[in-house]
């Protein structure tokens, strides 16, 4: 029905957490910091980003299943199957990721996220202020 | 630095707005109500879908100018041009849309939402529970 369309990353997780079965499911259930690496020709879209923003950041989850339609929320089988879109689950169509952070650090090309449960090497698409209005 | 992801929209957005250049900017600016109309394979991804529920609709911009990486927020030009990543400007590298929403109706491969300012035949890309933990 629909035309399909290029994501482009535009940079990396650089993180300790190497493995999506022991990764936090959620950043505020223990995750670490992680270093946001940008790719160079992103310079200008990252310029005024500051230490103590709080951002919405956006990843491809490359290791998701996409053609998964329902899942057992939590992976808990006592829960019905759900479909996909009543669910956060990281298996669906286009596997955006999605993850409140405020920025501890801004260094060039890399910022550092205060708490983050994507794994290493994870796509970056996007990100995008949490609290302003533009 | 990275590899593409493909992107292959869920359904689509039809709504009574046509043009970008007079939509609201959010939903809560005066956006009218519209029905987010899905492709028949993602019927099983949908089922579980109530109205009442608050979700987070994600669109893909494709009016949007991918090259654009720094602007004056709302198109003011008293406000100083600021890099993309720090706006919720709809040109940026890569441009999904958040709207939160709630469904009104459910029927079948068609979901009323209560308000959205996303523009006729926008490509949905995904929708996500707003409030669950799952």
């Amino acid at each position: 029905m629909a035309a399909d369309f290029t994501l482009t990353p535009v940079g990396r997780v650089a993180s300790p957490l190497r493995d999506t079965a022991t990764a936090p499911r959620q950043g505020d259930e223990g995750a670490p910091s992680a270093w946001l690496v940008f790719d160079s020709s992103y310079a200008a879209a990252l310029s005024d980003i500051r230490p103590g923003d709080t951002m919405l950041l956006l990843t491809w989850l490359d290791r998701a299943d996409r053609t998964v339609q329902a899942v057992h929320p939590r992976d808990d089988p006592a829960r019905p199957l759900t479909g996909v879109f009543s669910t956060r689950s990281s298996d669906r169509p286009n596997p955006i990721g999605l993850h409140p952070v405020t920025i501890l650090e801004a260094d060039g090309l890399r910022l550092r996220a205060d708490r983050l449960e994507a794994v290493d090497g994870t796509p970056i698409l996007d990100l995008k202020p949490l609290l302003s209005p533009s």
